[in-house]
């Protein structure tokens, strides 16, 4: 049996909960340093999960012999450095979407890890989802016919990090924070054929008072083989999150949904520990899933990432992939703001997507 | 009691059937002749629905005057000339969706009717569907919040009649077929605020030997108030009708589902009459619906249509209601050609939509 | 046409209620009457559904020459004396389940029906009930082969009526309120064959501070054709009333269930107006219906009644098998007391079903 | 890290297959060989799997000393005797339900096993399905109240080896096979309390020409607490494969549905390779499921069961588990020839449970 990868884990939110908790479920990785800069904030981390290693500088985990591969789970805007960083530190790194802020940092992570021969692995767990996975073997098998319209939507009331409702941070509101998860899922489910054009239609319907990004939207695509996309992403639905794809085809259809086809359907008077990511309240009727991480695909995804690591394998997801869906959300954001259907390829020297949608003046 | 409504129908299909069933469950009607110019059409279906009169020529039944009504399930090309000669005769007109081929037509329909002092009546069922009328009660009661985004969606196999397939005659594909009953959906679910914008969608992927007109695609609609609706719209989708709404709004959520969320859940061996719509096979699993045309709200309707003749109230669903949705569908195929939104109101001398999308060269 | 029918209410409670809403959709009905002992009741239940007539003494709305048909609502333990008194006044009688407390009573009450000539009708709904019909219609196609097992369950946290806590004027607890229903969905649902045996299972687990009969049972009937059927039912089921059957057949399945799969899914921050019966809270998620009647057959089925007698036709459901059902109840609590299977016919002088399961001392 | 615990496997059909795969994805575990009588089969059985000994002679796989722990896939009339043999080779033993044929039997299995100092580990895999994991999860925080009634099903069209056709090799029908399931997960649900009785009602309503034993059954258990358990099984439901659930308590009710409820909703015009278990035909609407050994809890399952022996801990489900399982079983075979209520505990010297049923003349 070949060694174990020793992992280096930078950020201590919700995330790096799950990654740390799937990699745990993963034989041949070890979890064996955790990095965040908020005092103290490693520490807990590091305790709660039994690490060895906990810093406040994610330079020194970086500068750990032994650690292989890094899972960030750090704010967008850091994406870029902390991935420079880690490959002149010779580490293999998975990053969280989306892979960085704008097209140029996209470029130069992708660079510098090839340069120094460290995979850079983007990590859309939507590709691990075991139902999605199901789904696109359906579609592969012909079950379907040929696909026509395919659609996948994320929904919930508002991200998980504060730091998101900031779009100099973030780059963007929900198209950026869950819409790139439905660009990769219309690519890998189709077998990334180049797409021809993006429209998007977005709103900050609910949420003014906290953010000026947008809060709501709908992304259309068209890809050059003539299949319609349709991605649908809020950040003001209320009572859990949903999480949910269609795939139509000329010879049939499937529906596939994560949540409420999946939970076990309860009724409580008094209310219980946890439903489902952001449900509210489990008092009355709820949804509540079960095996989450599982049913999400993260410990799926760890593992195939450290597969790839221990035996030098190319990554299902790579930074390549994560650029082209960073480049679909600027064209997603440029037609936000003029109305228009947006052909790709796209160039842009924008910083990052929500400045195409609303220019600072 | 008020004596009784004595209807005309004209036409013999699929829609002009489900009128007749729907108008004998209503006590306040009575239909008393119908006309069809395709020899034998109407004396077959007079008598299978017991209806005394019967003719080729619409024109005889206006002559008749015992009947008060009329209801309309011609061809699209025809609806503007049977509701002119109509009005000449003092019938009030119940017009089948879509109200006529383009807006001029539309604008001498609506003219002539109010200057005969007869009812212009536009028959979108989904605005008396029991499950939808359901939904609106919920969003008016503000169950659900501010609403925010608004679905509806359509999709079988292709239109029942043949004439649907010569863009000619009807006007345009599914987006003129199917697309008119979100259109009508999204305006009478928010209280008719106005329009601001529409960005269609269109494609024809699967039944390019049958039409050039569009068999799949997504419209969505801006209202002034900020409400995005969104409709969905497919004549290639197998397995049966499928008829679906949600309302999302900033305290809530509703789904609405006509069929799989309302049939009977059902597993035969070696099938059985009829499930739905556009069933296909009834072996193996399928999702039988009950009572069809009173799911759909057409007996509903047509009580209300009665109603307004009878007691001289105004329709809830009018001829400018009608000229309402035709507007959106021509700004929808002039958006499906330009790839851009497209305000509202938007002014076209065009024939019918379809020529916005293709022009004849 | 035929005059109308002309109906008095017995009654003015929940079921009155819907019984005369559902009476008023039926074009051949008329409203003619109510009476309910307890003062004040019969005036307002007039005043809110604008019938001419009220009495606190239903001898009086049986004195009434122009009443054609009562519709009886009131207590278990009055609907004998109210039915002789009716076919004595020449009243055709509709009656509320269950039929009446016992088998002596029910022979006295079709003996004085029959010699009279009037109808006594048994207001099973479930018989009329749109998705219902239709499970029995895919049966009778052959759809699901030859039937094996056949389940009907109504599940809500308690009876609407307080006298039903009282097993001296209910005769039992969820086994005679809800039982019934399923007993007789069975027979009609096969065609009434013979049943063979009877087992119950019943117990008083939640309420027992309310009363000492059965507020959860489960029984199961074998037919002579070896078709099994069991109900289940429960007076302690919170979140909603629930009712759904299942076929099973050698050829194929089918499942219905009148509330989940009908309703529209609702999310709702604030809550609303009403959701389904026994709901509860309708803040979160719910389940609401729509048409509440209409899906029930309530119109229906009352519809049918005055049909019968305004053209002397027999009723779907009679006096005889509202007797068939009160047999099989009679069985039930005798099983639940013996721990045995109890073969049909079955004979007993006992006063009402609960004491064979709890004789007194 | 401990040393890999060497699995040998008995047996080579369908649930052997499940048991190899389940243990591939446990780390701790090595599959070292397989037996199985009929020549080719273990041979076929080792190459597809990757095995590296295979026997015809079980005897032959206990006497190799790596193996530290069996897992039996044997028709049920070899289980006590292959038990006993592995006990005297120093075996672990995990047993593929039901445990064995008569409880003398099992008196044996437990007694030898005890005194050999190994485990006997009793395969009821539904104490390790991650949806009724949740269920019971659900039911312990207190989310449901007390418990009233729990009820479990498992229906499919037939059993999968043909052996089980014989009632004196498999003991009995349907609830030998199945209802074997729904009893330990009443026991694990609630916390293994006392069985107070038992009441089945059995039949042979399909499969006549196939065998004597019991194709549909219901099974109610009263437990000491006086909960009430309903068990629902068929061999005779079209479709394919349904596995569900419900937990009804004073304080609330869920649900769970390992198929409908957890798969891909999925319509195929021509059809694909497999939904699931027993699915019939792929054409048309089906629901096929993903990741399916996980979706029932077979690598969780045998994971657990690794665990117990590398680490010495008391397995979740014994083979004292498993005798009161088939002391249930005993109960309702009686209780399906005397229509009586049987009260627990139960003795008895029948050799199977199916002779209860219909004694050998």
């Amino acid at each position: 049996m070949s060694k174990k990868i020793k992992v280096g884990i930078i950020g201590s939110q919700f995330i790096s909960h799950i990654h740390t908790i799937s990699l745990k479920r993963c034989a041949a990785a070890e979890v064996f340093a955790v990095a965040s800069p908020t005092p103290g904030n490693a520490r807990a981390f590091a305790a709660k999960h039994g690490i060895p290693h906990h810093f406040t500088d994610y330079a020194q985990l970086l500068a750990l012999s032994e650690v292989d591969m890094i899972v960030v789970g750090a704010p967008n805007d850091l994406h870029c450095q902390i991935t420079l960083a880690a490959a002149a530190a010779g580490k293999h790194v998975v990053m969280e979407k989306p892979l960085c802020l704008n097209l140029a940092d996209a470029d130069r992570m992708i660079g510098a890890c090839r340069k120094a021969g460290v995979k850079l692995m983007y990590a859309e767990e939507l590709c691990f989802t075991p139902k999605y996975v199901r789904l696109k073997q359906l579609l592969d098998s012909g079950a379907l016919g040929a696909p026509t319209l395919i659609k996948q939507s994320e929904k919930h009331d508002g991200p998980h990090a504060t730091h998101f409702w900031d779009v100099n941070r973030s780059g963007g509101g929900v198209t950026m924070d869950m819409g790139c998860h439905a660009i990769e899922f219309f690519r890998w489910m189709l077998g990334r054929p180049p797409i021809k054009s993006v429209y998007a239609q977005m709103g900050t319907l609910v949420h003014k008072d906290k953010t000026e990004g947008d809060d709501n939207a709908l992304i259309i695509l068209e890809f050059a083989n003539g299949v319609v996309a349709l991605a649908e992403e809020s950040w003001t639905k209320l009572g859990g999150m949903d999480d949910r794809a269609e795939v139509h085809g000329s010879k049939g259809v499937a529906y596939a949904d994560l949540h409420h086809g999946n939970a076990i359907e309860t009724y409580s008077a008094e209310g219980y520990d946890y439903a489902v990511e952001k449900a509210g309240s489990t008092k009355g009727w709820s949804f509540p899933v079960y095996e989450e991480e599982w049913n999400y695909g993260f410990p799926q995804e760890l593992e195939h990432f450290v597969d790839c690591v221990q035996n030098d394998k190319p990554p299902l997801v790579s930074g390549e992939d994560g650029r082209a869906v960073l480049e679909v959300l600027f064209a997603a954001y440029e037609s936000a703001r003029t109305g228009r259907k947006v052909e790709l390829p796209f160039q842009t020297d924008a910083k990052r997507p929500h400045d195409l949608w609303k220019p600072k003046r």
